[in-house]
């Protein structure tokens, strides 16, 4: 089958790689908006060639949308529009709510199947592409009650060929899910970017001194706002819901310190020690 | 040389499996007070023989203590009551005033070398010693100035051996640089995973279909309780410090997102993005 992969970032760039090794495509196209980022994915050899939108449209069986989510609520009514019965529109975005509204009612709904690979860097980009990103992964797939069976079968097939598992949920329970189990991350990450990034500049903290469990912890604060201020604002009532939880929960850890309650303190990491068994 | 390593856990047994290849010790002898730990220590081979603290006093050149912060600080002020001339003391801690306190004028301080390795895991017990996990970290070395020169180069001899790189600071700079670029880390691993479970009981998040983002944000929440809870107490006034300066940034960080304020959330994860250049 043709395939077109519209934003060959590091989402879209590893399908690219990922689907070209699978050999489930004939074709690979490419739609990417900066001109730079298409002409570094062909250099890349992501794609068979850069095409445009309309041209994606016109010869591909799949068409793989991986920009960030704000294009994709604007993308995704207009690519219905244009669909045809034989073709398959599959959302890779990591908010699921708004999209699913804004082609809730489209006469083309079940040509889209909505989707969110639960996979990723802190890097952008087509050099950010990598091959076996997905593997052993987990693709979470949103309201597939609304999707045309065929549809949700070329979707699986896809998602398999690269490796990932399947889950099912709706589009709000994947919200909410992923507010916590990975938007949260992303806003804690920043804040502790900040924190330090102020002491360092007061002198006293240094960064490139710290061990493995910083660099960890940071790593998600090197995520680019193009990406991410769009997630928080799509995904805002749940986001925020999971920030109160999280500083409640931190402000509990802090006066435990403040107290110097080695026992309350000792109870609660032995809570928080759980996640091992969670994961 | 003979070297003790008081303590088998994950930097006793780290240093031991990496002292023993650099070929520095002619024997390695560690004192364990879980008779657990010693039997699987000497099962794994990390030291020659299991020892009594005394033995380890009478028989070595060198002493490393690996315990946590809690016990150093009853220990070291008993092991500088037993240590002679030619013999070192070099502590591994976390924490670093309160231990520099506790000896500041023992009549052997001279013979004690503060240290704190910059490396870790969130792993406990011999079983967690990890060959290479000093290689190209950085140790800090405090207060030198209160050391014997030639037991500051046995020290610098001893963790050049294992790869580690040297920064000089003083025990309290330590505290402050430590609260930020490690023990905060900590707190804020502790109270996201204490947040999503809080959530996965509810029925709503699931840890397992989480991505890489949120496993390597959580990944210090497995640490232990015995390492840490001293860690937290010696070093109270620098954490509180630390974690008001991140619930700061926080707090900023929501209000943007409640207000839905695009701009100032892109200006802050683009500042938020700069610890790509301090890493």
């Amino acid at each position: 089958m043709t395939i077109s992969i519209v934003g060959l970032g590091l989402i879209g760039g590893s399908f690219a790689k990922d689907l070209r090794k699978a050999g489930l495509a004939r074709t690979l196209l490419g739609v990417e908006a900066a001109p730079a980022h298409a002409a570094r994915a062909l250099q890349l050899g992501l794609v068979d060639r850069a095409v445009t939108l309309d041209e994606a449209l016109r010869e591909s069986d799949v068409i793989l949308l991986a920009v960030p989510v704000n294009a994709l609520k604007e993308l995704l009514p207009q690519i219905l529009d244009a669909v045809r019965p034989a073709q398959t529109v599959i959302d890779l975005g990591s908010t699921k709510h708004q999209l699913a509204e804004a082609v809730r009612n489209h006469p083309s709904r079940e040509r889209y199947v909505a989707a969110h690979p639960m996979a990723g860097t802190e890097n952008a980009g087509p050099d950010a592409a990598l091959e076996g990103l997905f593997r052993d992964k987990t693709v979470l797939l949103c309201d597939l009650e609304w999707s045309a069976p065929d549809a949700c079968k070329t979707a699986l097939e896809i998602f398999h060929a690269v490796g990932l598992k399947f889950e099912f949920m709706t589009s709000d329970q994947h919200d909410r899910h992923a507010a916590y189990v990975s938007h949260l991350s992303h806003v804690v990450a920043y804040a502790l970017s900040l924190a330090v990034q102020t002491e360092e500049k007061a002198g006293y903290a240094v960064p490139r001194l710290a061990g493995g469990g910083f660099t960890s912890t940071v790593r998600l604060a090197k995520s680019a706002p193009e990406m991410w201020v769009p997630i928080f604002r799509q995904n805002r009532e749940h986001v925020l819901q999971a920030i109160d939880a999280f500083a409640e929960r931190l402000h509990v850890l802090r006066e435990c310190i403040a107290a110097d309650d080695g026992p309350q303190l000792d109870a609660l990491i032995r809570e928080a020690n759980q996640i091992r068994n969670l994961l």
